[in-house]
């Protein structure tokens, strides 16, 4: 070390960059022989001065979860506070925000007012053009990223420039909402099995296999359906589940705005106009739904 | 607070158990009306002695992820440092349990080494025990206590006895193993959707609907799946599913263990066999695994 970089400041800074970049990364990620090998590259590099270490850029795909900041994971936690830019969009929480250091530069992706958005190749491309600065970038993706959340999409771009990156899981907003909602997913005696859909309208229809989402001792789960929900409860009904299936809404959920709405396939989409309900929101459909009267526990002065 | 206890130790001792107890918690969780009557009901108690504030049990049903320590939620995480007593099972990693202070009872409830373990009707009455001893009881349990996780009985029995519980998601086994092996579980040209099955054997057999399983543009994700396996890839093939489907198994996934199997549907069983994969693992079904090439990233050492 004292060979490669005589000075105590330069030896400094090698061992902050080593122990907050990518070699600290390789080693939480268990991938010990590509540590000790980039700790060698930077060590010779650092002797060439200490630039080339610096461009080292990567980037961390991290899942915000659903809302609650306090459903970030450990991981998400500490790799925002070392990261230089964060990529947002609409579906991160302002309190997850808030858990960003101040000295990080922001960068909105996600939809405006007028509709216009960053699309999802450009989105890719500002990660490559930040890591390659040298950045740590954050890009934080409401949920689970691997979850309806396009962040495969992402990653092949950087693994194609060759740029380091992981993955941080996020409790995808399925996982929140039922436990928030007090309605499990899977039970011995209601659903030995649960499936995540997108209810998302294209062109006003939404594109699925009707007659095979109908099964008995399942949970659906509908991820942005609430502008499809007459067609999703309709469809099933003329599919053959039973109009007085349990089924729930769940608004802005795990946060101190939810809200619950509990029906079946017959009543809630009255009851959702009814309550104007917003985006974000989530459907569960199943019996598991009926455990809700039993279970819930949150934010009951707002239940309805 | 004068009037109610003029003790300035007396005033200390009582806040102490608000700010840690169940008008914390309802703070927290967002029922405000709540907390207050709680807080009043607190302070009118204290004045008769404060053996009956202490005597206010409640249970934090936790999801401690799939393993990686680092996955648990800042709730999780913060939960832990205040329960009094934590029951927790095999699936909760050993680095998870090195984040429970030493200060806090443990209670193993898992499987023994002699396939003995405490009944599931066991499980529920013990937390209702702890808690009617006034005890901050946490129920830990590995990925999501909603996702295969028996969660809602759990709770079911608390709420029966008027026990105040609140549900914290965990990263569920697919999340993190998915994550973790660079293999979205989603995809704009893979899979449009995703289901969740228990692969568990019950008498040497799995009592699914095979025929209904086998769809296109979709992954399959089996929980506990590793006995199961060769019935699994033979009944899925059998059923119409090509046997070229890419398909992986993930063992001890997201932590410094993990090992990531890939073939398809006519090769993994083999590998699997060769490699003596134990568990837990996850098996996953679709063509978003081909993506699993050009996306790992994590423990590549050990990649086979």
């Amino acid at each position: 070390m004292k060979e490669a970089l005589p000075s105590t400041t330069g030896r400094s800074i090698f061992w902050h960059q080593v122990l907050q970049g990518p070699v600290a990364e390789a080693v939480f990620s268990g991938k010990h022989s590509e540590a000790e090998s980039l700790l060698k590259t930077h060590l010779r590099e650092a002797n060439n001065g200490l630039d080339k270490v610096m461009s080292n850029g990567e980037v961390f795909l991290i899942g915000a979860g659903p809302g609650d900041p306090d459903l970030l994971t450990l991981r998400a936690f500490r790799l925002l506070q070392k990261a230089d830019v964060v990529l947002y969009d609409a579906l991160v929480s302002d309190g997850v925000m808030a858990l960003v250091p101040e000295s990080v530069e922001r960068v909105y992706v996600g939809k405006r007012r007028a509709n216009h958005s960053v699309p999802q190749t450009g989105i890719n491309q500002l990660l490559v053009d930040y890591a390659k600065q040298g950045k740590r970038v954050a890009r934080l993706k409401g949920g689970d990223p691997f979850i309806f959340g396009r962040g495969g999409e992402e990653i092949e771009t950087l693994a194609e420039h060759g740029i380091p990156f992981q993955v941080v899981p996020g409790i995808t907003a399925a996982s929140g909402c039922a436990s928030y909602a007090g309605i499990p997913l899977t039970h011995r005696d209601h659903a030995q099995s649960v499936r995540f859909i997108t209810g998302h309208l294209r062109s006003g229809e939404i594109d699925l296999n009707w007659p095979e989402l109908v099964q008995p001792n399942q949970t659906l789960v509908f991820y942005m359906g609430l502008s499809g929900m007459e067609t999703i409860c309709q469809q099933l009904k003329d599919n053959g589940l039973d109009a007085q299936t349990p089924t729930a809404l769940i608004e802005k959920g795990t946060t101190d705005k939810q809200r619950g709405f509990i029906g079946d396939l017959d009543s809630l989409p009255g009851i959702v106009r009814e309550a104007k309900a917003k985006a974000p929101t989530l459907i569960i459909v199943g019996h598991v739904v009926s455990l809700h009267d039993k279970l819930a526990w949150f934010n009951l002065k707002e239940e309805t």
